[in-house]
This record gives structure tokens, sequence and C-alpha cells, in this order.
């Protein structure tokens, strides 16, 4: 699936996504021209919006849209910015969205404090709705994405690292902040909470499957088609799926060599850790589980009212591992 | 002034204080041991609470504490907490209350995101409170935040920096938080606006005094009664007032001396600069102007019915510019 079959799954809400660009580029503008000649640089990172039409279709799917959405998508957005900046910084990845990140051009300091700004201003973006109800599901949704990065950064260098912990980093670095997104885009449109939780759900498993997908992409995919700095997971030594698969499943001998490279990190790591799992059962082992997974958030689903964007919803869930951006 | 005058100032809301401290770390534990590890640093970190004690004063000599008090001083306290641990990561630095930096101890990587967990459990505990109103004061006052670090930031090694610029630093990245804590604590205790604008004035004034008075320290203290880095302004070619009254006013030859110093920014500069700018009257000009400050902080609250809590906050503004911690 390409970026037209995107392009046709966000046409029920091109009108609110141009609005959700407006109040976010409107959100950030500072009387200060040294803040917003750092923040033109956030535009180059934005890339398919795709937790705004998160938000988006899950109102249309569930209810009406309101003009709440579009705010809340911003929202949304923006917390994403603000963890793919700080994100470089700890990666110290140079290239994102076929761009220089914010720390190779600005300097980290620079980074950290953009950083900063976009979260501060997600905030306030949410504080300017009537209901304190979001602001407090986003707020405990970046609590929990701050937990998935501090637990994965506990365990960098743990070559023992299990499924279940990585379930966890993931599930609270990336898959909270898709589901918060789904189940606000429910909630708001005036779904009840069971069926908004339905949404949330949904989100969960899209986002656990989505995270697997990149995961995969990390080690073996191709730097010209998916745009940022690979094998980043690797050189920090963050184990991920098909890793943690290849050190308990592979020929004995394929296990050692593996851990091996990875305890002596050198240059060429990456590349001959690449070499060793890609033909490996780890990598369709992985692409099983996101398909899974898939599989399951739209279950979450079943037995809705179907209608154009809850179609698109369950177009995207297989779009999430398809893509090879 | 020392800290027993301080322990006589806080007198009369030294139960909410214990209430404040108690809704500081209940709100930060996490069902991750490795979360609460790090965490556990922060404690060491925390100071005098000026903030969470101007929220309190501020409520009492305005009007009644309320329940909401203790939390909103706990959100101050933790936005402060946040901005400590990203500061520490800009400035290098590696020491803090006469302890090792989160940086220092855990790398970068990890005082990053502690920091963002930080801001994002302050936020978190804001939207706990019933109205919205304080939530967008928060976040009106961190987005100042950022703008007064990254305009700092944009300014380091500009030796042409003007007194104009360096008030609009500091005012925005130290004073905006002092100003809103002393607004919010009015407010909520049933102050009218113009009132509360009141106090927000002293706040401002104060946290102008107080950062003027943090500066002076850096160039020219001690480190073992400062208790953290020093010279790191220097060191990293920020301007501070004495320095850019010095590069204005003293006899040309030390002007010429001083700016050559900056610019070559070596490991023996911040000493020299010290024992230049030191003996100087730059020094006077600062803190004399620190001091007027705080006169303007004081004349902000005349008139204002005199109660102890009052009487407490007049003392405290003495104290800004006294203390040498």
């Amino acid at each position: 699936m390409q970026a037209t079959d995107l392009r046709h799954i966000s046409e029920s809400v091109l009108a609110q996504l141009a609005e959700v660009d407006a109040i976010f580029k409107e959100e950030l503008i500072s009387d200060l021209s040294c803040v917003n000649d750092l923040v033109d640089h956030v535009g180059r990172l934005r890339g398919k919006m795709l937790r705004p039409l998160l938000v988006l279709l899950s109102g249309q799917a569930a209810g009406e849209l309101t003009p709440h959405h579009p705010t809340i998508a911003a929202v949304v957005e923006m917390v994403h910015m603000a963890t793919l900046v700080h994100d470089d910084v700890l990666d110290e990845a140079d290239l994102r969205r076929n761009g220089a990140t914010i720390n190779r051009l600005r300097g980290n300091e620079a980074a950290v404090m953009l950083g900063d700004y976009l979260i501060s201003h997600s905030y306030h973006l949410c504080s300017r709705l009537r209901s304190q109800h979001a602001a407090r599901v986003i707020a405990r949704t970046t609590n929990q994405l701050c937990e998935g990065e501090l637990l994965q950064l506990h365990n960098r260098g743990n070559l023992d690292l299990d499924e279940e912990i990585y379930l966890t980093i993931i599930s609270r670095k990336t898959a909270s902040l898709i589901a918060a997104s789904c189940y606000l885009g429910a909630q708001m449109a005036g779904a009840d909470e069971a069926t908004a939780k339905r949404f949330e759900k949904y989100g969960l498993s899209l986002g656990i499957a989505f995270q697997i997908q990149d995961d995969v992409l990390d080690l073996i995919g191709d730097v010209r088609s998916v745009g940022k700095t690979l094998g980043i997971d690797v050189e920090k030594c963050k184990l991920t799926l098909p890793l943690i698969h290849f050190l308990r499943n592979a020929p004995e001998e394929h296990q050692a060599l593996c851990r091996s490279l990875l305890a002596a990190n050198e240059p060429s790591t990456a590349d001959r850790v690449k070499k060793l799992v890609a033909p490996s059962d780890s990598i369709t082992y992985a692409r099983d589980r996101a398909l899974r997974l898939v599989e399951r958030a739209k279950q979450s689903l079943d037995g809705l009212p179907m209608n154009d964007a809850l179609a698109a919803l369950l177009a995207l869930a297989d779009f999430a591992i398809e893509r090879a951006v």
C-alpha cells in the first residue's frame, strides 16, 4: 500500500486535516524570531499525520466530529513531534524524513528545548478545551510515553531482554498515544465509554503492530526508502522483537555470533547483524506478530455500524504494516 | 538572612508544605522500578521550595487557602524541577545542591527523559483540578519559560547582548514561573483579578531580582557556599547583567581584556573574568538593580490588608537577594 492509498483513506477528513495543520502552526508562533526560526524545522519533520487522522476518523466512525476534534488532533500531533525531537537527541540520529534532525542541525541543547517548547504548547492547546477530560487523558498518556522511553533506556545493552518487557516498552512509548488518539476521537464524538474503549483497543493493537514494523525496518530496511537513520537500535543496543526472537531461537552458533557482535558494538555491527538476521525466521516471526496484532485491531471494531470512516480505519490498519516509510 | 529566617517565613504554612511534599512524591510513583530509581535522584535536588511557598503565602495573604493550593504548589515545584534537570543537560553541569547532577550520574539521555517525565506529571497533576484556568496559566508559563531558554541559547556567544534582551530572557525563563505561583496562589484564594495581578507583579519583580542575584553568584560566588557548578555562564558564553554592564562601562582596556578572554573561552577564562569583574562597579550595579526590583516587588503589595502571610512575603523579597544559596 502506497501514499496514494493513505490519501484515499484521508479523503473524508481532508478539510479537518487542513484545519489541524493551521491550528498546529498558529499555536507555535512566538514573538521571538529565533524561536520561529527553530520551529520552522519542525514543519519538515512532519509526515503523514497518522495520529490526527486517527482522531478524526475515529470521531467520524463513532459519531459526529465536533469543533474540538481538530484541536485535539493538533495536540496529539504536537506531542508526537516533541517525542521525535527528543528521541533523535537520545539516539544521536542524524537523519529523519530524508532531512537532517534538529540535534544535527542546531545542536542537542536546541533540540532539548525545542522538544520542551512543543510539549508545553501541546498542553497549552489542550487547556483551551472546555473539559479537563481530554487534558487528563493526554497527560496520562505522556506519563506512559516517558515511562516507555525510560524503560527502554534502562534496558539498553540488556541482551537478555524478553518479549514481555519489549511489549511493555513499545505499548507505552508508541501505542499509548495512538490508542489515546482513537479513544479521544470516539469519545468526543459522543461514543459511550464502552465504545470509546473499543477504539482505544484498536489503537493499542495498531500502535504495537506499527512499532514492531518500525523496528523490523530499523534492522533490515533500506535507508533511502525509509528516509531516516537506520540501524540505531543495534547501535544503541536496544533489543527489538526480531533480535529478541533470534537470540533465543536461531541455530546456536548464530545466536552466539549475534550476541558477540552486539556485545562488541563496533561500527560494523549493525551491518553484520543485519546480514545475519535478515534471512532468518525471526523477521517472519516479527512480521507475523504484527499481522496478528493488525487483525486484533480490526476485530476490536467488529460489529460497529459500517460507514466510510470505519472502512478507512480498517484499511489504515493494513497500511500500518505494509508501509516502507 | 539565613535558612533559619526562611523557616520563620514558612512557619504559617508548614502543614501545607508537608502536604505539597506528599503530593509531589505520590504523583511521581511508577509501577516500573527503574523509573522510581531515577525519580529518587530528584529528591536530592529539591531545595527551599520557594515556589510552593509563594503559592501558599500568596493564598494566605490574599484570602483563604483551598484544598487546591497544595496541588498547584506541587505543580509549580515539579515544573521547576523539570527545568533544573534540563538546564543541567544544557549547561553540562556536574554539581547541583552539593551533589552530582542527573546528567552526570545517569547520562544526558536519562536526564532528558526524566525532565520530560516531570513535566508530564506536572500537567497530569494540574489536570486533576476542577477548573481549566490553572492549567491554562501553567501552560502559558511553560511556553514563556521555554522561550526564555531558547532566547538565551540563541544569544550564547553574543558579546553585544544588551540589558533589554537579558531582561527578556530572565523574565521568561525564571520570573514567569515565580509570577504565576503568586498569581495562582492569590487567585485561587478568592482574590479579584486586579489583586491577583498585583501578586503576579510582585512575583515578576522578585523573580527578576532573584535571577540577577543568581547570575552574580555564578560569576563571583564561592562553589562551597553556593553548592552548584559555578562559572557556567562564562564557560557557555552567556552574558549576564554584571558582564553586560562591564563590557560597556569598565575602563576601556578592561573591556577589551574581558572581551578577548570571553572570545578565547579557555579553561582559565571563568577564573580570569571573575578576578577582573569582581572588584568592579558592575557587581554593585547588578546588586543595586536587584535591590530596586525587590523594592518594586514589595510596592506591588502596598496597601493590602496586613497579615502574617503578607509580612512573610515582604521578608521573602529581601531574602531573595541576600541568600548565598
